[in-house]
């Protein structure tokens, strides 16, 4: 019952066969080889337009160095309060571009509220050079709290940006949960609604390594072969990675993971809405599932052999701090209906 | 016949076994899982001595994460001019480092003169804040220029560190290479011969993406967790690195690799001593050729098939910069002996 | 009418005699000559403990460099959300520190409220490397507000830190004007209330160009040395601020300046709380005080020659923001009373 | 008989005067005061075209912020091995740049060799990333060994640039002792020799902290404020800095200081040429002289009561390091032709 979190699953049979196949011959290193220039056209082909595609080794690495691309002296992002650049990073932005500061912003349901956008970076007035000049918003797709935002929430916000010329970058760590649950194509979800930049995760939903950075303006991305290579995430056998993405998109299987992931936090979702035993903390989209429980039933869980952790409850949750706890249960690719209905059964054990 | 570099060859067999085998299960992400702590312990084993082992994404992040390690203000690391973190890590080392300086340092063979070494220290004395700090020396083994540093150079090159205090560091790009080279253990050519802080790379010798950075003194790696995390450098999937490490130090793999690679070398070396056509720039020591020939015969084996770099003339080489090129050819674990005999015999066709 | 801010005031005679005696002579540059060696001892006298003086050109080198020196790769600074460190530093200290995050918590009055400060540490466990590392709290006092923090309020916030072994720094830009509002001695507001480094400012109190940063540590400060002149903050006639400082606490000289512009803000103060045509928007304490007035009536202020800036309203004011304005006013060692009551004439208008 | 350095001297009574005056009233703080706008009109003025200029500490504070202007990431910058850059900033450009290179290279007399340089900086091809990108050349003038780069010199060095498209800096910290050397104007010795961003120091020469840095193509500092100020270099009464300008630009008082610590120079110069105590390293063109002693005799003039530093000699320069010392003795606008003399006297002694 590991619902710890969806990297704490393997890869998926068809990424490692790409792998395999990859392995017996020679090819350039360095990302030039003809199975990385094949990926590139397919992620040009994928988002309907011509864009610049950067493998690294982490999400980590993708957001650090997607805002350094566009980073400044004194630059300030503008992102939730929650948002795993804020929280999970340790610092990564902030040393990548040299200094950027993170203004963290509240919302519900771990989403920006234009508004409050709004008014955060006007706080800022250009020329000002006691307050740093804005630098980007990042937004995360899925959410930290596995929420999703709508097409017209992320055009809402794009235009904030665009009024300000700000760049609008994308945390894509949970994209294709997020795409399955909209119903959208990777065009409609991104620079049709106004993003800039996109870290595309794959390494979640069933890969061993597989990270993109996407800038849908390659003009944007100028000085990002040397940013990565000095940042030490230029892969020698970049061909690796490559290969396990053109499994990765291959016939839809990314999306199929994505589906199944998600479908199987919906089933969570239902068992613990009928539970007396659990309330849920806010609505699932993707594939999470958050849901407050009594201490002693957490830990009951969790000696029946359920894996998953607790998580800092956000501000306004309301939630028995000395009684109960908040817990985050992750779905993923290799999440079986069975295991859910173990985790369902122990609960009320 | 591929000889530009040892990252163009595939992957190992045993290794990517490795990682189809631990693709199938569950296991906690983010480095703690049954196959990352038994991997500590294996490192520790082939070792002799507990170390502190990190793995990342290439041998650049290894190297400038090493060093930063044991970063300070106007730091300054002395190695050699022609060093790899000098010519071809695109300022890593002074980026995560926060900007310590590369003293570049002459000598024959890619190799530091200890008394060279010594006096450049001495430019910085204790305390005289214009100047800076010493920081660390740092050595590659096997070297740029294929050769290898003898237990007794080391060991004089530790002796002027030890006095000064100063950290001594290998760029073990092709550690299996020198090692089998000089038939010694891993541990006679590291710290028993004063090093410090050694990245380990295991790519170049038949892995996927395997590069770990290993401590001798593990509290000296203290801040190094957040550094890596912050760099983006810790894989949430670190089992699939180290699944990899598995295979290649078990029975003897990565040696058996490393001695084909150089006799590879060295059967393409004895080839070329005979041959009119061509002469040995410096000595071979490991699986690095490099030879000078007329820019014509250079052109004419390219055209035959042959995958080779010109390389920039070392200060001090005796070459005719018109008429004549200086090629490297390295050979790699998949290297097949009719390849370098087909390459002699276009270069005198 | 000059109430815009305590740096548009020149500076104080005693200063400026003390420099031009200065210029008279040969000594010793950068930081070695007998003035400078003098005013070190003096600055131990004055704090009644041996402490590590470095002068800086800024209120923000100082803040940067002094949180620098206790630096953390992955590094969160507790601060208040409105502290200079955070609004007015253009990321200074994210700069300085290679990447530190300042963590913005809300309170009242520009102070940190203990418990938010206690919470916000504890979401970042020792070891975890996702969240980064605590790395120090700093307070500014007097505060961003206008107000002070009491003794105890200081120890409150100290004892938090010091159970979780944290730096405390204190920004004390406005240092001299909270210490004679509180009436306690420099070692009581500082290092005897668990204070461990000071950013000690003159130059808005009667100086022409004066900070210093103030180690009750010194050991805390080994690298320092190194990172002052790193940052370019080494002067090579450092005896010139050294003098100023001699002068700036001689005679108390320093104290008598800060109680003239305290009084001249309560001065100021009082007039305002006896006005129809204002409202305090909470108490003064030191020499700034913060006024909400109609936009009309600020308008007509300016156009009476009056300077001061529109403050931005911090989150939980009471202002009605389309006909209101909040202001701050600010007084010097320079302010004469009649100045005073020919603003609070105007206002009357 | 002080000869340690220029910044051992006191400031002039004019500078001082300067300061004494700006001390009385008030005026708008941050750079943008009717001091300030002037003297940014002179500066325009001066150089024949309008320039940007931004105030800062020290020279450290220009060289490195000039550099970070033009930063990029994997940037090198291409300078004499005896730089001050290189040896006498504590790796300040590497810090304030984020990790630029400095590629140091060799020349006689202090002096860049155009062919050497161009050589160094074709070893960095366009979009090679494994290299970096080149980033800017600079060179010092006066130089470092207290020799002059000619007109044509300079314009040499600007040829390679331009062709490159790389942008020329000069480290100005002893302009006005070079300028009168030549005896050309300043816009000769700066862009209309190619010239694009100047360190133009003050202090050296009579003033108490005065440093700018000047942009003569102001667009290239586009981001200057943002760095200035988040480098904690922007004073808040920076009209005291201005105010020094001024007075050194007037009525040419720069010049006749600089004229003055020249001729110093060349009467030690005169005297040592005929002493058979010592013999001069190479041709003194500015205010320092180098000279060859025997180690008795250099201690015994330090006993006699001169003030100088022992040098490190440069690769090449033919001294018996057993039995002889290089010194440097720096003359000023202060220094007395009786104290040059003293000083003769005593070497004979």
């Amino acid at each position: 019952m590991f619902f710890a979190s969806d990297n704490w699953a393997g890869a998926a049979p068809e990424i490692v066969e790409a792998v395999v196949r990859e392995a017996a011959g020679f090819a350039a290193s360095y990302g030039v080889s003809d199975t990385d220039r094949a990926i590139e056209a397919r992620f040009s082909e994928l988002f309907e337009r011509e864009v610049a595609v950067f493998f690294v080794a982490t999400g980590t690495a993708a957001n650090s160095l997607g805002l350094a691309a566009v980073g400044k002296p004194g630059g300030a992002v503008f992102c939730h309060r929650e948002a795993h650049i804020v929280e999970d990073e340790c610092g990564a932005v902030e040393f990548q571009t040299g200094g950027a500061r993170l203004m963290q912003l509240d919302g519900p349901d771990g989403k920006l509220v234009p508004k409050v956008v709004e008014r955060a970076i006007d706080r800022l007035p250009p020329g000002f050079v006691h307050a740093g000049q804005p630098m980007a918003v990042s937004i995360t797709q899925a959410t930290e709290a596995g929420t999703a935002y709508s097409i017209a929430e992320i055009e809402e916000i794009a235009g904030i940006c665009r009024e300000r010329r700000l760049p609008l970058h994308m945390d894509g760590s949970r994209f294709a949960n997020a795409l399955v649950h909209l119903g959208v194509s990777p065009a409609e979800m991104t620079w049709r609604a106004g993003i800039d930049i996109l870290s595309f995760g794959a390494t979640k939903n069933g890969c061993i390594c597989a990270e993109a950075l996407i800038f849908f303006d390659p003009s944007m991305a100028a000085d990002l072969p040397f940013m990565r290579k000095r940042a030490g995430h230029l892969f020698s056998k970049t061909r690796f990675v490559a290969a396990q993405f053109h499994a990765y998109l291959e016939d839809g299987l990314w999306l199929a993971m994505a589906r199944h992931a998600n479908a199987m936090a919906d089933r969570l979702r239902a068992g613990l809405a009928q539970a007396e035993e659990a309330r849920l903390a806010w609505p699932t989209q993707t594939n999470e599932v958050f849901a407050i429980l009594s201490k002693e039933r957490a830990a009951a869980l969790k000696r029946a052999g359920a894996v998953f952790y607790d998580w800092p409850p956000p501000h306004g949750l309301e939630i028995d701090g000395g009684a109960e706890a908040l817990v985050r249960l992750v779905t993923s690719f290799a999440t079986k209906p069975e295991e859910v209905d173990r985790f369902l059964a122990a609960l009320k054990a």
